[in-house]
């Protein structure tokens, strides 16, 4: 069996921002060289979180990022004092970690899919871990 | 050490629906022949999602899709232009994957914890993977 | 390769809390030699969850609980007739399972992540499930 982790590094420029890492995931799954196991994605950051979704569109990254503001609006009341309250709740709804299956060698994912780094309180230097497990 | 895939397909019947996938998830793990380890299902779609839940009474599902829709509004303004924005953000809200413990050759789940699959654009001939890993 | 169960008991002592559990997910690590790896904890209760995040200042915490209030108000309507329907949606929301990498021995948290079991319906006795896998 292996185990192999990658720390990428994800620099942002926005306060808020979806950042594509599939490539780096996928290219971290051939380094790896597991044919059948899992990939888990995760991110040490308390105002940055992970997710899949589509791919095609970056309207559908913009109506999240909108969408998360609606749900957890940053003219609320928060009692953490530093201002970036509404990171950290967007960061636990969206979470902080994602795992795929890998099979013959590949991410398991869709057509339609890609796995993203979200930037909720940036701009920021982020990193995030890529593990991968199997034979 | 075993890494097992099963792929099995979910056909959905409604916009909005939860389908109970725990007795395929439980055969899985039996035909895996796996004592101690995990079990991940993920699901490669994005405007669906998977989750474990109550499994007694059905109006826990229904609460949970009322409840989706108060937050992320199907009325609200959405820049993807196909008509199921929202989908896609409940998608990511709700997570494309669920991980639990295999112990003495069963998954470890309460006694009132089904694990669901959540159609949100349907209905549509959908997919889960099913992956078991451990010994 | 190394697959090691523990199940710890979360006593709560309020309807809604947040219980840091990082220190019991580390020593179960520990307790477990495995170098290389994964760790995930669950929870088999459907009105409790887990989460990573920020563990300095408690504040965050309390935004969190009162922020999924807004999101999910307990004087909506609801079907389940427990009333503990809102419960219910927060724990989806939140999620019942984190997966976090194993790095030369020891969980891979940033410097200000902390892993929190969260009550939303208690006062209970609650467990969770640390399941590690690796070399």
């Amino acid at each position: 069996m292996t185990v192999r982790h990658e720390k990428i590094t994800v620099p942002t420029t926005m306060r808020e921002e979806t950042i594509d890492i599939t490539p780096r995931v996928k290219a971290a799954v051939t380094r790896a060289k597991v044919h059948e196991g899992f990939v888990a994605v995760t991110v040490a950051h308390t105002t940055a979180a992970v997710f899949v979704n589509e791919n095609a569109d970056p309207d559908v990254q913009k109506d999240l990022l909108t969408a998360l503001e609606r749900m957890v609006p940053r003219d609320a009341k928060y009692a953490h004092a530093e201002g970036n309250g509404p990171a950290h709740v967007k960061a636990v709804l969206v979470g902080n970690s994602v795992t795929l299956a890998i099979r013959n060698a590949e991410v398991e994912l869709g057509t339609w899919q890609g796995l993203y780094f979200v930037e909720l309180d940036g701009p920021r230097e982020r990193t995030a871990t890529i593990t991968v497990i199997g034979d």
